[in-house]
């Protein structure tokens, strides 16, 4: 472990401590604070925190969060900032300025006092693997298709096409009937046969031939191949991302009951 | 500043530090861990982090946050757990099993080596404001009909009516046309009437009775009676939610291109 380099302030006047984050923050090092701030955010919304004890976290790529000691989600947060500037202004504290582009948003943390500052540059290479079942991947997909493709209305999933079921059935912004078809793991030749023939089925049915989408996090070549010999799609879908909005989804049914309050 | 309980032990031993974790997360203190661990997650879906330096945030609602030295957004994270247990376990390391109900879900990390431990009980009372246009509320709620209702299809916004505009024109899971009004502050016995204004037209219009639903973050009393007589509904929205998720679609748009990379 690398905390050779882990350091920890506490006591420092405000004015010491804008040196100390300055040098930190150039050298990308992680910092952690905790002390007694508010909160001002301008963006194409605004936001005000009144003053209350918190922990800020800036990291290693400048994302910048600020935490409240209750609630798994941060009160204000930026990811990776372009410019973050901390200085001391008598009488007001100490300051730390987050700057973003597109969108232009601006933070500003004011520290009125500062119990700790922890400052250390964390080592982690470690993978992160997940597995969703195939059930839930296609549910995140349709309940966000815009992850496939900007302005796709989902008919429905699970759609039986001929002996089989394609996992989503969908419209496209032309009005073209699209039918998507996910892997969990890496998509083969096979599955790209698969798609094809739940292609042709409904174009027998139908008399409309349908875009294809094979969706996957990898591909074997000859799947690839395949795909494009039979004029179907595909997408790489980043299982991670997929996981997070599987996480939000999770938070966002307990949240659902509590969004609207009939008071 | 009640910083008078923060206390940091750096150089403790993991069976050390088993015991303050405990004394430390059944008083319901902040918990700041800097350290080497793993993480997995059984819930529906499944993930393993492998070994990396990590802050682990265990808040005083017993919210549990995996943070990576990069990167916004938490790499695993539990809303207010149940049940977090700490023990020590020879030639394996310091665990920490945090179980959730509804959904099930077990998060463990492992700690094989700790940095840094920061305990302390954070007082923030601090009010939290902000200021959404209501063009931005109405793209929020547009994008997330399913805070409305669930099941509602937006078909358009801001939607000509006589000589105004109706925010939201939706379809509800019966196939009744919704007409949807926000307002960005209180709710006034007018903002009722001119509901009512587009719902008659719209009858007129189109020979059929919309639902109307007036949302705002609260309601004036003259305004709910109005509502009630007139056979309009309600919701109140709460503004820190939307906020959230104002904040998460302006991390989604920049996140969208990199979705599905064409390898």
């Amino acid at each position: 472990m690398s905390y050779v380099n882990l350091k920890v302030y506490s006591g420092d006047s405000l004015e010491e401590l804008v040196e100390v984050l300055k040098i930190a923050i150039a050298r990308r090092s992680l910092v952690i604070i905790l002390g007694e701030c508010r909160v001002d955010y301008e963006g194409r919304a605004a936001s005000r925190l009144e003053l209350g004890e918190r922990v800020v976290i800036i990291k290693q790529d400048s994302a910048l969060l600020v935490h409240r000691p209750h609630g798994y989600s941060p009160v204000n947060w930026q990811p990776s900032t372009a410019i973050i500037e901390v200085t001391f202004k008598p009488s007001v504290g100490l300051v730390l300025h987050a700057v973003r582009d597109r969108p232009r948003e601006y933070l500003t943390v004011v520290f009125v006092r500062v119990g700790l500052v922890v400052i250390g540059e964390l080592v982690d290479q470690g993978g992160f693997t997940m597995y969703l079942e195939e059930r839930d991947m296609r549910d995140i997909l349709a309940e966000n298709p815009w992850i496939i493709e900007e302005d796709l209305r989902v008919l429905g999933v699970e759609k039986p096409i001929g002996e089989g079921y394609v996992d989503i059935y969908a419209l496209d912004k032309s009005g073209r009937h699209v039918l998507v078809e996910l892997k969990r793991i890496t998509a083969t030749r096979e599955a790209a046969l698969q798609l094809y023939r739940y292609v042709e089925v409904y174009r027998k049915e139908h008399g409309e031939t349908p875009r294809g989408i094979l969706i996957a996090p990898s591909f074997a070549p000859t799947a690839l191949e395949t795909l494009t010999r039979l004029g179907l799609e595909y997408r790489y879908v980043d299982l991670k991302r997929l996981w997070e909005l599987f996480k939000k989804r999770e938070s966002k049914r307990v949240s659902l009951q509590e969004f609207f309050t009939k008071k």
